[in-house]
């Protein structure tokens, strides 16, 4: 029996995007081990209903169960928004989403008190941004847009595309009439398109990046919960997906920078 | 217990797509009833693997099932591209795709014997359009291009929108240079494209929809069989989805140009 603090950090997301938050908790806490999981048969998530992703979210945290996990992080916006609170409600251990996270640092970052939000279909449609966004500071401004063709771009890898240009041109000129001066890319496949998105946003719009936020988040619940892993021994991940691996692979490697060694498929419904 | 030929005609599609096959299916044999099954939970498969696609569709068939249907079509370019062969195998029922009508048609119409395919990335890797194409016609030329921005343009909503010519001038360039004169669009989405599609592609080349020749073969299915619906009563559908209705009542006004009045939520998994 491992030590708590000895087991592993999981992480899930609908597919590829939560690498991004993967590699923030890496990047802050290279002691500590990670299983990921992503549902990569039934991504994605954003076009889904309160319901499938309640439903979809449930199975992916039994996965990590089996794992042996000491905490569970929601690394996809649309799974946070329906299914945070049931989460934590349901299972004895800590779990910790991506948007909290991101809406405590941009009321921190904004001036104006106008924050604008970009998001998925789903998560947008939640509302739940609004909400903790406001909770944080009563008199925020929230502008939403969701981005439903942002997800596909990426999965495409054209990031630096001139029609991702237009396309970020036709969703963000709302936006930007708002007068923001924060945006928060609620959703994890975003920030690979951060120098786009910064380019039609102009240089006085602070964007806010919810994956080096939500790892901030993690570290400091280990430190509080006393569970950080202290080891000489680099820490070993795995990678779980619930359709075949090799697509996973190619695009992680566009993700994180670098091959992932070990993916390997579970049937988990 | 209904004679047979009063028993509805099945269509199952990943999502929404499948619904340009109801179209021409309801135009061609307005007597018919159809139950319609999109697995909207689950969408899109055009990036899923093969065994995924078959475990897929084999439930999709299964939900049809029980609406004791006389002929099983597959109105999706994936699933057929996977399942086709293990459906008709292992079950009782006559079943349709959505790849062999689009062939024919191709084959009888190129004159150049130069067919260009374009369809998701999971379709294309699965070389069943050039296999059939050339069991057609042994000296046939086949150039295959896979677009996966196209489907999440539909569901967008820009069919119409400079973006959308811009993605379709990106994907078929290389097409254009292969010199065919026939282009078969190899997705049940990409029919709501047609205009752009042939703007770029130029007047020369002949699009086909593989929604028109399926439906054709249906009606020859159902006349050889002796399985035809005469009645003086309209015929009535039955769409049924494993998400929420909600978002596939609204892209379905988009893809039919009416209101679907009875969308039904199935738990099938």
């Amino acid at each position: 029996m491992l030590q708590e603090r000895d087991r592993p950090i999981g992480v899930f997301d609908s597919g590829i995007g939560g690498l991004t938050v993967v590699q923030e908790i890496t990047r802050l806490l290279p002691n500590e081990r990670i299983v990921y999981f992503g549902d990569t048969a039934r991504v994605p998530y954003g076009t889904k209903s309160k319901e499938s992703v309640i439903r979809f979210s449930k199975d992916n945290a039994n996965v990590l169960l089996k794992y042996d996990v000491k905490v569970i992080v929601i690394a996809c916006n649309t799974s946070t928004s329906w299914a945070l609170n049931v989460l934590k409600r349901e299972y004895a251990m800590p779990v910790i989403g991506v948007i909290e996270p991101g809406s405590r640092c941009a009321v921190q970052t904004t001036r104006k008190k106008r924050v604008g939000v970009i998001a998925t279909q789903s998560t947008v449609a939640s509302g739940k941004y609004v909400k903790t966004i406001q909770r944080f500071l009563k008199t925020a401004r929230v502008f939403q847009k969701s981005c439903p063709l942002f997800v596909p771009l990426v999965e495409e890898g054209w990031l630096d595309h001139k029609v991702t240009e237009n396309v970020a041109l036709e969703y963000l000129t709302d936006l930007k009439k708002n007068d923001i001066d924060v945006l928060i890319l609620g959703c994890t496949h975003y920030p690979l398109l951060k120098p786009v998105l910064q380019k039609v946003m102009g240089k006085n719009v602070t964007l806010v990046d919810s994956a080096t936020e939500t790892a901030r988040e993690v570290k400091s619940l280990l430190e509080r919960e006393n569970l950080l892993r202290y080891s000489r021994h680099p820490a070993h991940h795995e990678f779980l997906v619930s359709d075949e691996p090799e697509h996973f692979r190619a695009m992680a490697k566009r993700f994180l920078g670098h091959d992932l060694p070990h993916v390997r498929r579970v049937d988990h419904v």
